[in-house]
């Protein structure tokens, strides 16, 4: 007797939704570029050639950023109440001339307020975007953005581009121009979402001939997630002890590394890696919080509440990149405590974003 | 009342220690170059120059690189009865020489083969090491170390350096180039150790101002997922069935990301990445296996064991860059159902690499 | 905003069936008497009467007990290639008359052969039932069952009644008298799985007014496992090393209570607790099994896998008291390795069994 | 090779000593009568006659129930600050004299002040203890120990005995005779600890010939387990939503069993199975919480975190009758989120109690 291949049978089987979810990971377009195409990453994704398409897997991406009654029956059917929208990636990261991406930015948030949290109070707030080229500016546009418009936070898409032609010309938010940045975050004490961007191009001979492969998950992830690692080792976290930085995508495989790398940072010369004065595992536990999104897998879940809690792991979704009606039925199937489940759904995000819905 | 910092006590324990272990990425040195130093990532680990110091972490694992009695101590006080050793990264793959390599990685087995499995037939096996710069001449040295010197497999730090002098002008084992190595292994079926090396210099941007950090483990480990994700979509592991591939540190991540970069995937543009047939997932749960080598942390194991299952993930270590006895100590220490714990400590390896001990 | 009571929508949603799985907590009924009704426990399942009856929950499952075309079917629609079937409980070990239990025995395991793995040998094979209420009968109809008929081990549903009325009077599998059993056992190198039964009536008084809770499923496995930690402090298993014994329901609990079991029992007075020289845990992992019967919880199955390893857990389904499409949809769509999902469902039962299929 | 016995070593180990503890499954004595002797269970426990003995794990026992400072300094050895004690098992509910159970329980819920909550405010609370064997008492002097003394709670050790002398004339919590203890416990909105005791003498028969496995663990927890079972199935929850209750032991095996339990109701006759009108689970989820008292296994937490959620389960550890320091190494170095940690030290604790420390 042989394991065959396993057959693929359909069944109708019963959801019980959770009603009142909230994501945060939610992606939205800017009435004043594409944000989707500031950086040429994308040309591998079905149909994508950074402007709106017909027929296709991008082309419907790219109309959904921007349609808001498809957004809400799509959150309506599956259970979300509440969505923390956001500038696509790589956004106001993306641009090269530094003064354009000041002026997208105020503009942008303008325009997201307007359209979402103005608009419809109940089901939509958002992040700001800044730009990091002018750090000054990114602080000061944080603050308008927070104070004045409500804004819940404010969501960077990795390392931006400076304003020369060459591509690998970047700033990492470790960097000593972007103190003032922090200095904003800590008073404000509003969280800073990281999101990711894939690796810049000279960092890809790894992925030279797998395109998709690059874009598809693992590249951003590991970007993303030693981007994390640095800002911990920059003693950033010491100099700003109320910052707060949430990770998309379980927090982008540090619940795997994390103690790994502590470990193996004990071998280092002295001075040679940042001037952090606590263990990474300190500043993962206390600075860090992980959402969901674009995950829909138990044992990555599992992996992400081992060494982050309960209670600092927060659903999302991504959309539209990923799908609404997805992700809620892995979600809301999932066999957890009733407490864990809430906590996950709603609870965390409402006291990590002092939500008041 | 508050929860203070918690304070350091020491307790006098008792451990089970668990005999009969094996361990499989276990690092030596070459007789006839230092193989720790063929590629200048190293200058960051505390008294490492490339060259055996004195007094310094660096210099003592340089020193027990090549040291037999005080591993054999070492592998006594550990309960590890049987190692598979191999030659340390960067190893071959770091010549740029190609001739060099070629000669090198011959001279390198034999001499391993004297020093390690004819001298202590019941305490050590081997992998060899090949020149993938000339991949006709890596499975032809394939072939003769398994046949003729009984090696155990085949460990591969991770790309090779070509013979040019720009450091960005390497070769990944699912290029090509390197169909007759698979063809070899295939046909020997023993299994191929693909181990982490540092990313090339090109590709560390990401690192910059943090070198131990991207030596520390994350660099390494992502390097090396990122490899393995590349050879299962390209296409190799459906033209030779028989290929399998050992990762360290439980898998490098993969257990953590394989499911959202296999869904992910499905957005990708027909033949832009790779001609693979399968899933990622069959490709990982049917030709991979992971060591501990490196890893002290449950929630990561658990992870592994999720995804790959208890049959396929095996006890290691990594020394001298890890210590057996630590190593040994959580392992001994986990509170697992004895067979789990016995299928890890050595029946697996007896069975993936066919030991007869 | 208030998480709302879930709303339940239904979805069609894939299911990849695995196929060529074995159960082996399979239940028949004996033409010679109605052994579900030989102990009267089960008057609180709707429309049981211990006869069959129309229309009804209880009149289906009696159905179900002989009916051989619409067992495979459903095993064929659940991907369940192979079932080992036994009488159902209590079975013989209710029967209050010693000789007639012996007769009916042997008479029943001449008819499951004929009926099932005669008639069907690619499909079912059978565990045998004896009477305990004869210790030296039972051993000679365990040998006769297993090298004449081919029974694949035996099946007892717990402590067996004796020939007086009182029914507090019974026998536990430990009791001197069931030496002979153990021997044959022992000699013959076949599994015992040891099947829930209600608790002996005047053990009852907990479940008082809760007759369906009693029968439901925490009388039964607290009864049995109880039954499993008797025969573990009895020394049983130190006199008879071959024993292998299965528990149904991820082992009736003992995967969450045998550690402190084990702990607690450093406290007991010397020859309070039986002759055994080794530890409860000893025991629990070198000699016990345990099936999935009627269990369709992750973290019951997990709790399982963490005490007693991925090699030591099996497929079931309780067939006809559970269904098996319910059981196979639950176990086919758990996000598992696909080692460890091949492991539990079928290669462990092959291994444990001798099955040669 | 084989794997022998593993051999035990000695091995000095750096212990994080996690400070700020919570503790609340701590037993005391009563100046009035031995608590711990009032039903003759206990006699297979090493030097135990239900009195003060010298030299013995018993006479030790007996002495630390009574002695503060010997209490405090365990406490501060091992990072416990703050323990609520309680009247130990059996207690008051063992008391076969009604009228004399009730002054017991006024005069040492007096004397539990006294001692512990007065003297050492801010290292003690207590639970308090009530005779259930006169309901409207039980209630009255719940009211007074609650808004006189500020005892947090009450907590019970299962049945109690009644007026005669038939050892299994025994009152469980869900009976009709319980109410007005139920709507005094729902009104002042404070947890109820139902605490383990020994099956009555009747019930016993599964235990005959092993006395120290029926005390040790296994029928404590399946005793205690099956009368949280009654009340869920009673109604009770539905008539008084506020109650909250606290199992100890991990919810003696709930955790493993509820889903199963709740799934095999589904068969019961309707009007034979209680009043509730809820899932188990939607009761298990919402009205009950569980401490780690007892427990020292990884898995069982697992599964008590994977069933209630991290915010439901609390450490504790039974002294004396488990050891501080032994609880605290176990739990200090469980490789958990640090979120993770504090909610399960104290936080859940300060939250479910009301605790002002």
């Amino acid at each position: 007797m042989v394991i065959t291949i396993p057959r693929t049978t359909t069944k109708t089987v019963e959801v019980e939704r959770l009603e009142g979810k909230i994501a945060i990971e939610e992606a939205v377009n800017s009435p004043y570029f594409n944000a989707a195409a500031t950086y040429p990453v994308t040309q591998s994704i079905k149909g994508w050639d950074g402007m709106p398409a017909n027929g296709t897997v991008g082309a419907d991406i790219m109309h959904r950023l921007d349609d808001v009654p498809m957004r809400l029956e799509s959150m309506d059917t599956s259970g979300i109440s509440y969505a923390v929208v956001s500038l696509t990636s790589p956004g106001i990261e993306g641009v090269l001339d530094a003064d354009t991406a000041v002026e997208l930015a105020r503009k942008t948030n303008d325009a997201m307020y307007e359209k979402y949290a103005k608009a419809h109070p109940t089901r939509f707030g958002f992040f700001a975007c800044v730009a990091m080229q002018k750090p000054e500016e990114a602080a000061k546009e944080l603050e308008r953005a927070v104070t004045q418009l409500g804004a819940k936070g404010v969501l960077i898409n990795g390392y931006c581009n400076l304003s020369t032609a060459d591509l690998d010309d970047v700033r990492y938010l470790d960097e000593p121009a972007c103190e003032p940045f922090w200095a904003m975050l800590n008073k404000l004490q509003v969280p800073l979402y990281i999101h990711p961007r894939s690796p810049p191009p000279g960092q890809q001979r790894m992925f030279q001939g797998y395109p998709a492969l690059a874009l598809a998950s693992f590249a951003f992830a590991t970007e993303t997630g030693g981007h994390a690692l640095r800002i911990m080792c920059s003693g950033v976290l010491d100099r700003y002890p109320n910052v707060r930085i949430i990770l998309g995508h379980v927090a982008e495989g540090l619940p795997f590394f994390i103690h790994r790398a502590q470990e193996r940072l004990k071998l280092a010369v002295e001075n040679t890696n940042g001037a952090h004065t606590k263990s990474l595992m300190y500043y993962f536990n206390n600075h860090f919080f992980a959402t969901l999104a674009g995950v829909k897998r138990a044992s990555t879940l599992h992996a992400g509440i081992a060494e982050m809690g309960e209670s600092r792991v927060l659903f999302s979704v991504d959309y539209p990149y990923e799908s609404n009606e997805e992700q809620a039925d892995w979600f809301d199937s999932l066999p957890l405590a009733t407490s864990t489940h809430r906590a996950l759904a709603s609870e965390n995000a409402k006291r990590i974003l002092k939500l008041d819905i």
